[in-house]
């Protein structure tokens, strides 16, 4: 068997296996940005006929992945496994999503990385020739991630501007072992990257240094170089970060200026939404992903892409007890050519 | 590329990898049990020097791991991913310890199936051409857990006798594409399987209905019956979760009661220990899996096992707001042969 790996972080996928539907459903705020028309549903309210947000964001995963199989003309059944993950403590999103698919599930925590790391793994499990197709979703949503990592949203506490805002959306991708792309031909993941940020109203500090990591080692693996990419697309990295980040790949010989940009940033009209920072969340590069970058692709305006989804690894405990907070950064390399 | 799929939920193993070296640590009580000999370590206290129970289980496992790669005699950068979950909210265990371990680590929330859930992926990763060695782990601690999950250990709550013990402890095991075994030859992913269960003190009826629904499509999916195992152990379904898992599989045809037994059964003396239903925790079966049965088959009095890790995927919140508890079970076949 051919060992698949190249440098320390990467595997170079045999046979690429092909992204070949997606999905996207948002909230009423996402869905008044800039890229409201790429997304396949914007909610009218966030909690979409249910009792509460985290049911909301159950049902948001749920419909996001019938949504991506009925783009692909599959069924539940023709699914081999789900890979999904969210913010929430044990995940509960997505295993009340995993109790109404009925599908072998696998499931996830990479905080905000998880779009990234569901393609990653679940692209390798149809390379690796254990699946013909597979399901990978992720979910936030605004208002059950405000009240579990920060404060109830009934306090009303004042944002500071390194803040980020939490998207309530969903975005699915359905891989397969055949299909004409786009393909995932590159997996690099990440290792955990603490540079001592304890400002939990910071997260793109926090998150920088792990996609600098991850970035650097992916051109180092590779050969690659920023002109390589058509986009190079972070996670929920926002201003902050995606200027830490920036900076810091310039000093390890990397400009990567032209073509990057950060799904937190692409997402809302900042100063007319007042979402600062920028957006975050796992659902945050899922549905820039599912919805933007896709669609590009499938345009041939983009052709190939590194998606870098990022997540902090902290909880309000490990806070409480004095913990910095590690960052890691996942990265796909997307391209409309098998190569 | 041949397919490994097996029926609707298997895969079998195309070169099985090997499972090198494991690892268990322990905590004092489970250190007083009939297990005792088979950990390598077991605690004088269940701080270890830390600073919290969390921050201990976070040290847990990065001293199994270590431990493993030791008995492997390896280093950290052998290793080419860490696949690692845990019960905390965001799994801080195992990314505080994926921070000190400085590998590509892709986070797993299966609540108590993790230790299956590691094994699998980290198997179908190395089958698949993408890693030469990975290191799967796990772990629990009793006061962390019961603080999260249930009371404040302060409080002193009357625990039901249908409640379980959550198991202080961490496993791991280094898998590698060469080596003379034990080998990883069949993967069985779970569904999420929920039968309506709401008692939060009953773990072991809320995934008794996954653990049988896993081991029932293993058999149709490989063809096996009971006979093709020496030991069939569950994760920590505990008395009540056993007994209906023995019923449930009659039903089904499969008498399992010959070579069935359950780690969270296994690891205590209950009457003497005071530990009610049985152990639990994803410490559970990854300490009995690292402990007993990896050096019963070193040894041969154990040639071919089936491990079912079983979890319980709800929380806190979705309990609160009236939720059922779902369960998942994970199943992986070890044998002494590659066949």
């Amino acid at each position: 068997m051919t060992l698949k790996r190249i440098g320390t972080q990467t595997v170079k996928l045999e046979n690429p296996p092909s992204i070949i539907s997606t999905a996207s459903i948002v909230g009423p705020k996402e869905g008044e940005g800039p890229l409201k028309e790429y997304f396949d549903m914007i909610l009218e309210d966030d909690l979409w006929g249910q009792e509460s947000w985290e049911k909301c964001e159950s049902k948001l995963q749920e419909e996001a992945v019938k949504m991506a199989l009925t783009n692909a003309e599959l069924t539940e059944s023709d699914i081999n496994y789900l890979f999904s993950g969210d913010l929430l403590n044990q995940i509960i999103s997505s295993s009340y999503c995993a109790r109404q698919l009925s599908m072998p599930y696998f499931g996830l925590y990479g905080a905000c990385s998880t779009m990234a790391q569901s393609l990653s793994l679940g692209a390798m499990t149809i390379d690796g020739g254990f699946a013909d197709y597979v399901a990978c979703v992720t979910s936030s949503h605004f208002s059950s991630a405000e009240r579990q990592f920060r404060y109830p949203l009934e306090f009303g506490n004042q944002r500071p501007f390194s803040s980020q805002w939490t998207i309530t959306g969903s975005g699915a991708a359905i891989v397969s072992s055949t299909g004409n792309g786009p393909f995932v031909t590159y997996v690099t993941t990440g290792k955990v990257i603490d540079a001592g940020i304890k400002d939990v109203n910071n997260m793109g500090a926090a998150m920088a240094p792990a996609a600098v990591d991850t970035i650097s080692n992916h051109f180092k693996d590779t050969g690659y170089t920023p002109d390589d990419y058509d986009l190079i697309i972070t996670g929920d990295l926002g201003f902050v970060g995606k200027d830490i980040t920036s900076d810091l790949l310039k000093q390890e010989g990397y400009d990567i200026s032209e073509v990057f940009n950060d799904s937190g940033i692409k997402i809302f009209a900042h100063k007319e939404q007042d979402t600062h920072a920028g957006g975050s969340g796992c659902g945050c590069s899922a549905v820039v992903f599912a919805g933007y970058v896709y669609k590009e692709l499938l345009k041939g305006s983009l052709n190939k892409v590194l998606l870098i989804s990022t997540g902090a690894l902290h909880s309000p405990i490990s806070t409480q007890q004095g913990e910095s907070i590690p960052g890691i950064a996942h990265a796909v390399t997307i391209s409309n050519s098998k190569e």
